[in-house]
């Protein structure tokens, strides 16, 4: 966790395969649904992974659980620190709490409310910055090294992004497990490319030959845009803030070769089918998706990532969506 | 399906273990959920069962399935009727399309529109009546007749009932496997009553000792009063329509019996505390719980069902909610 990253693959199925382990009986392994209107309205065959069902209403606790259990004794106790919008910094928080550790969580200072307060109600300390004044990553290496305390980044790290993979073995073994075909296409969230790296190196093993697809909001294309030019490019941070679980500035360095050498491609979606998206969740499968965690389904509905005679996983990442968001989301058309 | 109720004991634990092993496949085994949330709320150890997760959006799926899987042959080819507020209609309009058969459901002129258009959507024939003007049952028995086709009644049939069941026998087996405490307690909402009459008569066998309590939202106490008076007695059908799944005008005559036997008691909530109620699970569980599907958790929240030191399960029974409903819930005081 100190020091840098290992030379040579940063992360491997290997890693994915011992986080599952690691994490079995710490996270919730979400199910799979299945529902006719999703194939109805796509023409495929749609399995989604429910992250907004996992304990601090998104994926991320995977990755913080994996790269906290990994910490020595000692680095244990000096407590952990990060930067996050929101729902790293609840996940490490949470696994801080259930080993005994003090977490201290920067957080920029528009961070939805009911994500800064879930922070603090798993018991951090959270220290707000400008989001658009502040070098978060060099923020949170202050503070890690004015403590003592290890630095778990909210994606650019071997142990968090092996973490995040547990997603899609867990989607993979339990679809095969239902008697579902076998996956074609996977579509992931996409901020620094964390979630969407760890389940590409999953599919790669357990489903070789599956497209797997990042996709990210109008404004925060860095990945697709990267992933065109061959290099890690930048978003000029002036989209809009709706996927605030989104806003990243570029794709990682341990994340972009992971994603570079896997993916088949990224979608980007827009607003209005964004909210669409949340909406046909609300209406179909009954589970509150915030912004950021339902651009996977959205690039779907939108024919963007091609469902039509396929089978496709869909990661749902998460759920912390304030209340006034999501009654924008409710007055989209179904 | 035809002619009068079996004499004797007209549902047996043996019937919910057979629905269960039918039912194997054909409806969503929703997970257990668990949040620290709710502990904290309640200082007792929640386990979630939700309901708004199955196929259609509520529990309904289950005894509907179940009976018309019951049917003889020459019965499936004259099809179903039934009469139903919307998530029954839902239910027996799926149950038929997967069994090939036609579905008639007579519904009231004021059922949310989402329920009429889902029913619509599984290829159900929809005649609405005058919620108050008509006797529904008479209503339905003679439609069915007309057409020699099935009745698959909403909650007083042992089929519906064994069906309904298997949501406890699910509850009671998946959090035994996940090792949480045993159930002192099931919180079950109740319109009816068939899903908590399935629902205890799964548990005397499965979880002996535990206290079984019926939830009803305030207006509709129907279960409560023939409770406590031994009979069964009539709502006078002016509370408010909030909660439009559970406004039976009272309990079954199979359904009773059960109840009487088995049931704790029955608590009553009112609309607030049902607002509140679909508010904390849109913060914390991430689910879309419509208000009769949420009077269960709101009798837990609000200590009227006792959660503090217990192990407390609490059926969401359904998630088919109008966007503007929803809306009035997102509202509330979390």
């Amino acid at each position: 966790m100190n020091g840098a990253p290992p030379a040579g693959p940063a992360v491997s199925f290997a890693d994915v395969e011992a986080a599952a382990a690691r994490l079995h009986g710490r996270v919730v392994r979400t199910p799979v649904l299945h529902h006719p209107a999703l194939d109805a309205a796509t023409g495929g065959t749609v399995l989604v992974k429910p992250e907004p069902l996992q304990r601090t209403g998104s994926f991320k606790l995977r990755g913080a659980t994996n790269a906290a259990l990994l910490l020595d004794e000692g680095a244990r106790r000096a407590g952990v620190v990060t930067h996050s919008s929101g729902n790293h910094g609840q996940a490490v928080a949470a696994a801080a709490r259930m080993l005994g550790m003090p977490a201290l969580v920067a957080m920029p200072d528009d961070a939805p409310a009911i994500k800064r307060d879930a922070t603090r109600r798993w018991g951090a300390t959270i220290l707000t910055f400008d989001r658009h004044g502040t070098d978060r990553e060099a923020l949170a290496g202050r503070l890690a090294a004015e403590r003592g305390a290890a630095l778990i980044p909210p994606f650019d790290h071997p142990h968090v992004i092996a973490g995040q993979g547990t997603v899609a073995l867990e989607l993979v073994e339990d679809a095969l497990a239902a008697s579902f075909p076998p996956l074609d296409t996977l579509a992931v969230c996409t901020g620094g490319g964390g979630l969407v790296a760890g389940c590409a190196l999953a599919m790669e093993a357990m489903a070789p030959g599956a497209e797997v697809w990042a996709v990210e909001p109008e404004g925060w294309d860095d990945t697709k845009r990267s992933l065109e030019a061959g290099e890690r490019l930048e978003n000029d941070g002036t989209g809009s803030g709706l996927c605030d679980a989104l806003l990243s500035r570029r794709p990682g360095a341990i994340t972009f070769p992971i994603n570079r050498r896997l993916l088949a491609g990224a979608a980007v979606v827009t607003e209005a089918e964004v909210l669409r998206a949340m909406r046909f969740a609300f209406e179909h499968l009954k589970l509150v998706v915030e912004p950021g965690g339902a651009v996977a389904l959205a690039a779907v509905l939108a024919g963007k990532v091609e469902a039509r005679g396929r089978t496709v996983g869909v990661v749902l990442s998460g759920g912390n969506v304030d209340p006034a968001v999501f009654a924008r989301a409710l007055a989209a058309v179904a």
